[in-house]
């Protein structure tokens, strides 16, 4: 298998992608996976070397330009075709890689991933995924984060399907308990949306449906999958990050709260689209990039979109 | 002036209640204020006797009934007309109290608010406003937390403009900021929602609109008051609130999280009715029932909803 990445993409790099991938090498058996490292060749060559990190299964492809954090996506992805994420998606979509990882500009990853690799055949609208802490030790994915801003019943039922196999076949839990984000328990309550989703939920039968949960849940480990628009899981998100700035900024140092530093989950999966897509976050250090491509390795070991696809048929 | 509690409501009543009442009248003038408590007085005389509260300026209305914290508000409120919600809204609408306060049924109090005591003319959609405390140390303004899960863009609107006033008399600031909560700061992001009513806002010279804020800034003091339609707000705030949960179970004592006990605030304000209704959290102890006598006494002594009137003409 042959992983792509944006060794430009994230406020740290190269220097943190390159000590990625060294640490990637380091702890895996390297014959199983190539990695093409996409970037500027006059920075990256020099790295390489510098971390000594041997050639034999690394690949490196030139991109002479490089879409900063605060460019228009959909402009920037246009104007820069030799930028390291226009090379990537072109990569993935023409077969020469099995997955791309960036740390780089959100947005023209997600303007990538949809108009470049495209939605798998039913899937109405691919969706982000993001892990949130439990306070019971373990992670729930909430879904989505980002992509639809405003979305349809339909569509949040196809993310409580996306998320339970990505819980499946890549987080190893057989029967996730999907939950849909809402104002009370009761069937019925919140907003149109929700009251139109609740029955599709509840009649799917390839999803375990447990019913509503509250805002308060959401750390409580009330299910794997918390499903809700776009719009409302970035707001979840992004306020739950800045919980972790604050906690370190006055110093405490809990377990717990420590598990709100969403760099350490590596990057969010686009799911739904037709290649493995990993967005990392902007503050992406090395062991950030190594559980990306652990990631990655993963969803191409488990066919995973194939998986997919069989269930959107 | 006249303030009507509900004696009952509250996981806590009558005791925290009764302790509420005591604490406010040791500490402020007993004869700014005439108090009405509305409860079974089987029980309430006993503990007004045994706190040792002199009847002077204390009124007690007997309620037979009391609505649970479960039940179904709207049935509960036509079938227990004997009880201490109930009997708090008919006081109020008939004007033989100037303000009323309960930390019972939540969906009871919103449902007694909008059809007992009615949106003042001119306000489509009364709003909820809840405190978010900032890490600088100051509170925003949240608005709404759960009157309103579906929202049109003048609904949004308004919810700034009564945030607005909430903020100027009530918390003395002059020139509140108001911030609209989006998935990104650029004007055209977001939602549907979002999208239509960023202009609203920013045009309306009533208020001092500045601009869009992401879920990591509302701890940050980005602005005094923030917007958002009531299925969000709410799940911020129950997200909120479940973190100092988390941090209480986990034995942090931190200053700014210590903060995050919303009970500490007293209760939160029906924006936009015609008198002043304030809704308590369930877990209310007598701190909170002082801070919410407080809080109706200054809305009353402001003349609160005559100003909110003179901007809805």
């Amino acid at each position: 298998m042959n992983i792509a990445l944006d060794m430009m993409g994230g406020d740290y790099a190269p220097l943190e992608t390159i000590k990625g991938v060294k640490l990637f090498l380091s702890e895996n058996n390297k014959y199983d996976v190539d990695l093409t490292l996409i970037g500027d060749e006059n920075k990256l060559i020099p790295l390489i070397n510098e971390h000594e990190i041997t050639a034999e299964n690394i690949t490196v492809v030139h991109a002479s330009e490089v879409i900063e954090m605060q460019e228009h996506p959909t402009k920037a992805l246009k104007e820069k075709q030799q930028s390291s994420i226009s090379i990537g998606f072109h990569l993935l979509a023409s077969g020469k890689t099995d997955a791309f990882i960036s740390a780089g500009n959100t947005g023209a990853m997600m303007v990538g991933s949809l108009y470049s690799i495209k939605a798998i055949t039913g899937v109405a609208r691919p969706a982000i995924g993001a892990y949130i802490p439990g306070e019971d030790g373990k992670l729930s994915l909430l879904v989505d984060v980002g992509l639809n801003a405003d979305c349809k019943p339909e569509n949040l039922a196809q993310f409580a399907l996306l998320g339970s196999l990505f819980a499946k076949y890549i987080l190893n839990d057989e029967n996730p308990r999907v939950a849909l984000i809402n104002v009370g328990e009761e069937e019925g309550k919140g907003n149109i949306l929700c009251q139109a989703t609740y029955p599709l939920l509840k009649e799917n039968q390839r999803i375990n449906f447990v019913g509503n949960v509250e805002g308060r849940d959401l750390l409580m480990g009330k299910a794997e999958i918390y499903i809700c628009d776009g719009y409302t899981g970035n707001v979840i998100l992004k306020f739950a990050e800045s919980i972790y700035d604050i906690v370190q900024k006055r110093k405490i140092d809990d377990e717990y709260f420590n598990r709100f530093n969403f760099e350490m989950y590596g990057g969010v999966p686009v799911l739904g689209v037709n290649k493995p897509v990993i967005i990392g976050h902007g503050i992406s250090t090395a062991g950030a990039f190594n559980n990306m491509i652990l990631m990655a390795k993963k969803m191409i070991e488990q066919d995973f979109i194939e998986k997919i696809k069989k269930n959107f048929v």
